[in-house]
């Protein structure tokens, strides 16, 4: 392994941990420790999650007693690798929700092998739960990208319940606030923001305000706010005007469209392990860009194309929720769906304003539109009189179909078939 | 034909012509026996599109020359049977349109039918271009229905031209205003109002406010809306408590959710012509309907079943707009989606608010949401210790592959697939 | 529970087993008592693999320590229910394998169910391995008709492998033949026999002759057979004018078709587990019977509801090949395939042959090909000149992209597509 | 266009004809030019259709009053970009038919294109008839190739039935022979042979001997041929280890596998245009070829993509059949299946006997068949404990779903789904 990194090394078993600075993986830390023997290293990734320095978070893990502390800035990688992508595939797990954990898993996935590549690892943890998608995600992701190494979750695995990782955080000093009184359970990216709680958990119950932090309330909106953005084979590249990297166009849209309150969403939603549960998400700069896309793509891909994408981006969103990103079958459909953009630039004017992203125009020097075909004014190139010959042949298997229906009904509908094709 | 009443008959040809009071198939009625000599029955039928009554219409086609005029009230019939079903299907082509016109075609095409075997004609005719979908709708659903009937579309066929139409109203007395200046192009009923324009037909422009007229503007809207809607088996039964039929449900939502400006729709859309048109819709109480259909089906339809039906309702939704109604695909669409909604039914709470219509509650004795197994609580009844053997077994054909791709890559990644899988 | 019959009930746990009459689920019988402390009740379903008689095996089971035996003939019930809708299905795994034992599991697990709830039992036991498919099919299976009921594999669960059942088969002196050496595991029913071995494990290796059964060598087969087969709605009625139920029309067919050799399949097939393995098979009867009905399908079923069907087929067959036969989409998709099926009706003339069933004629009342439309001859019924109306407006889609791509490429195509379409 | 050569261009209008050197393109050089006044050029292309040398075919064009004749030796180009693609593909239409005809189409439309450049035509004829597949074919990929272009049919457009054309070629004594006893009506390429005949049309008619020229009788057919084809990334490189081009490996298995009568076809088909025909083809090698690339896509490709890779094909092979060779969706499946092709590559073993090709072994360095896995012996590599997890959370859907159906059934099945999930 080239980039192994182990001089040193002890010896014992190391466990590479992907390291949130919280409570749970900062006592998972010294829990893994105790209960496997193995030498713990933290593994933490920038995907614009915001809160604390990555520096902070680096010293706090070697506080809590990790051997290594591997940090790493990924936001311009998880927007360029994994944001865009899903927002090429206009992918809404379920019609709704733009997979913000779902594609965040991977891009901590790839660090987290390349710290145990770095650094010798033969394990790699992480703190979900048992009953979760994540930790499908991780697994799944990381045995698809290093088959030989061993997974571990130590709150399925090695009991570390909030309770006990209270206890040990207390008991052993850690640099790390602890309270029994978490209301919610939240992830989050520049892509967006999840948010489940015990509250929610009683499907009757609506949202409070309190839940949402990325969305002002769409009640009272400010006064609207125009965008136009312009893309480049499916990926945003200006933003009214001025160049944006896509880490800079979801960084923007998720101010002005959050601002509108844009992008909220509250589902019941089918989980890979089996289950329904209930989710609350803000995405509004995910959410606004898709709905650009998605209408530039009415404008410039062709109608057969843009049919059968609609069931590759299905699958592809359906393969990412469920913790395939590295499949072999996500990556064939990914070429389906570059290939798919060849085409779709130009610009979407967009209306931000009280929890809408309203499309209000749109052009492009790609556009399949065609006015003079469209046009019902002079200047129509569209030649009617094929239309008759058209829908004579379009209809005749439904025709013949009815003729036969006709024909057993008893009802004599009068002519044959054939004679009806004349 | 059991039903056919021609006694009297002329033994001129007989054509039944859609009639829908206005201007253009008023003329229509007496182009047609001009160029044809065939008798002309005028058949209008109330799909909800509001405006004049239908004895009032009735008479207008007896003053402009036709030889019988048949009126039906359909709106029953087309809120069950045609409405009904597209709800079932969350039917949006292209993720956008409720398919307006798109499922009034066909309750039309049943009556003109209906009419064709009463009156003794051969031939049916409607006041379509031959550049747009509903041509395709009205004759292929006519062929599917009648094989025998022949077709006609005098603007299209006969050369009759809004310019031609309004010469010879004037011409003839006609009791039918005419003007040159007619911005829009609309169609409408219950379930939505279709507006087109040459105004329009630049898709940089912004529809103007006096497009709409079945929504209010969503930008200043009144005080929040709270809407609770009992679905059984994926069909609307009460609001609020308070029994609806299906028309009723429509009507209703329409109203309040087009006060808060819910449902106005403007996308670039692929006619089955092979062109690509602008499109101006409102769809209030479709939107609406559709919205907490959808939340509903999270909430109470089986994960795998539900995927495919999206496969399902996808092919669905572009058979309709592409009008196959009556195609035998359609009908084994129908049943497989029927069958998907025998536990569609409960309670969803709905606001609506400023263009938006957001599910805020759902609650269901046929739920497949289980609080015991969702919960992160005391309570939960989820085995988390089931989920390693999971997690190994679901994603082993990843791990086979990743362990080729890695031995083709020459990346030892130290263990074999098999070893890995122990 | 109303069948329960549990009276003189010891008090002891239950548990259902399903015995075959072999060594291993004779010793399981004991070892199921010893483990567990509970009673067994042995459960044996004739679904044609044909072997002893039901009484012999029962006895058998009871003479082993099981505390009840109940056996049942299931062949029509599983001709009729099973073995016909994998026929409509034109269910062929990987385009290959008719699903024999695939659907054998549920029909099974219907009597497993039946005797639990008869006999008070709590579990349910099978005799497979913790690596295959019917494990899951078992256990899905049950779960899917008696959510409360216990599953349990001895040679899984309770490390019951093929030498412990000898030596326990020989301490206990039980009254069945043991022997170390068994070349094949075989499954088999009457719709067919599937084949695994050690030898075939090696895929490079051809099968030998004795893994063959159901069908003769067709590379020296007797003189061709003809069979005119007679379906009714996608379900065989008659052969060569005799009428026949489902399971004699497979029963003939077996004897027919394989005597020719047809019908034999060796595949490398992917398992529901994510395992690669390598099976054979012999199915004539269903290899033949669906030739046939695919046939009368080509003649009788609309080409979009054809095109759809396949789709449904392919999910269908996957379904049922990965256990969830009583899952609620499965129950969709046989909605959608029976409403396929109502006019899949007329005669399919197969000639049996060497290792091939070749359909040489069809003839339906029911038949949309439509000779006056089809033919070249005098009597052609089909107007030629609705063809380029057709093609012009069903390539324009495509010609619009080529337009672009034109200009893209900086080839002056000459002519604008507005212009092209004229 | 820098290709264009047209240099003591007359300054009539040029007409590129597909010609075949037979009776009816050859009198249409004349009868375009006499009804259009246009020059035509005469265009053949061999894609291995046998037959005539091409040098005499041009002698023939001119001779029967071409101005130009333009012919290609397209058999390397044939095989190399369209036969390989549809053998990826595992093209069979209706599960049936490998293309034939269809594939050979848009190679010789790129040439008729080529030559329109080079003699600066405006206008492209072709040989077909308004009723079949090959003019929309020929019409949509010329439009889709060059929307500039015009389409010309004379059999369809100018009225050249094949009476008129026998008596133009004697009127004008053209150097073909004229005979109006043409009892079958055959196109053929190195991929295979298609025939259709008025004696075919009767569909319970069985196809006569003569009928057939590709394949031997497989009633009675020679000793066993057994044939190992090595693929590299899903196409044939050597058999039985002598290196082969894709044309070579084509020609070879026609030779071979024809010998054996392997590759007949015989089916009712859904044409394009709205009618089901009955076709006859030939296809030996192409049918071996698909059987052996299936078997080791099998082997080689993963289970999710090899499943996504099916409704793909299938739509890839509609797209084809329906002429959209050229489409922008075409196109972009075609980079998905190119993406599967990675791994399949080794060894084949293919037994050619009476009628069937039958793999009888597979080996690739690159499978994903892994014997430790897979095997029951000593060795097992395969953990069975995982497999209680999956099942329990592989099924909890259904269970759910059961659960809540028992409770509608008021069966009480004991324990809740909760419960049960424990």
């Amino acid at each position: 392994m080239s980039e192994q990194n182990n001089e040193g090394h002890s010896g014992r078993d190391r466990v590479v941990l992907a390291y949130s600075g919280g409570l749970d993986t900062s006592v998972a830390i010294g829990w893994i420790g105790e209960r496997t023997g193995a030498e713990v290293i933290a593994v933490a990734v920038d995907v614009g999650q915001g809160g604390e320095d990555l520096e902070v978070i680096r010293q706090r893990a070697l506080d809590c007693g990790a051997v290594e502390a591997y940090v790493a800035d990924a936001r311009e990688e998880f927007a360029n690798e994994y944001c865009m992508p899903a927002l090429k595939a206009n992918a809404m797990y379920m019609d709704a929700y733009p997979l913000v954990s779902a594609i965040s898993r991977p891009v901590i996935v790839k660090h987290l092998v390349k710290a145990a590549r770095q650094f010798g690892a033969t394990t790699v943890a992480h703190g979900c739960t048992g009953k979760g998608n994540d930790q499908v995600r991780f697994e799944v992701g990381i045995t698809s990208l290093a088959p030989d190494l061993k997974c571990l979750a130590p709150v399925r695995d090695l009991a570390l319940t909030r309770d006990v990782a209270i206890d040990y955080a207390n008991e052993h000093n850690l640099p790390i606030a602890t309270t029994k009184n978490n209301p919610f359970s939240i992830d989050q990216n520049v892509w967006g923001r999840a948010i489940e709680t015990g509250f929610l958990e009683d499907i009757w119950n609506e949202p409070t305000k309190d839940v949402y932090s990325y969305t002002d309330d769409p009640t009272y909106p400010p006064l609207p706010d125009e965008a136009t953005i312009t893309f480049d084979q499916g990926v945003p590249v200006a933003i009214d005007g001025e160049r944006v990297t896509p880490l800079q166009a979801i960084e923007e849209m998720n101010r002005r469209a959050g601002a509108q309150g844009v992008g909220r969403i509250d589902i019941v939603e089918d989980r890979l392990v089996g289950i329904k549960s209930r989710e609350v998400y803000e995405a509004p700069g995910a959410m606004a860009l898709i709905a650009a896309h998605q209408e530039l793509e009415n404008v410039t891909v062709e109608r057969e194309q843009a049919r059968f994408k609609k069931t590759v981006g299905q699958r592809w969103t359906e393969l990412v929720y469920d913790g395939q990103w590295f499949s072999p079958l996500k990556g064939s459909l990914d070429v389906f769906i570059d290939d798919t953009q060849r085409y779709v630039s130009g610009d979407i004017r967009l209306v931000l304003h009280g929890g809408r992203a309203t499309v209000t125009g749109r052009r492009s020097e790609q556009s399949l539109y065609d006015f003079n075909l469209a046009t019902y004014d002079t200047g129509d190139a569209f030649d009617q009189s094929h239309s008759r010959g058209f829908i004579e042949i379009y209809g005749l298997t439904s025709k013949l179909a009815a003729a036969r229906e006709a024909a057993a009904d008893g009802t004599a509908a009068g002519g044959t078939a054939a004679g009806g094709a004349e």
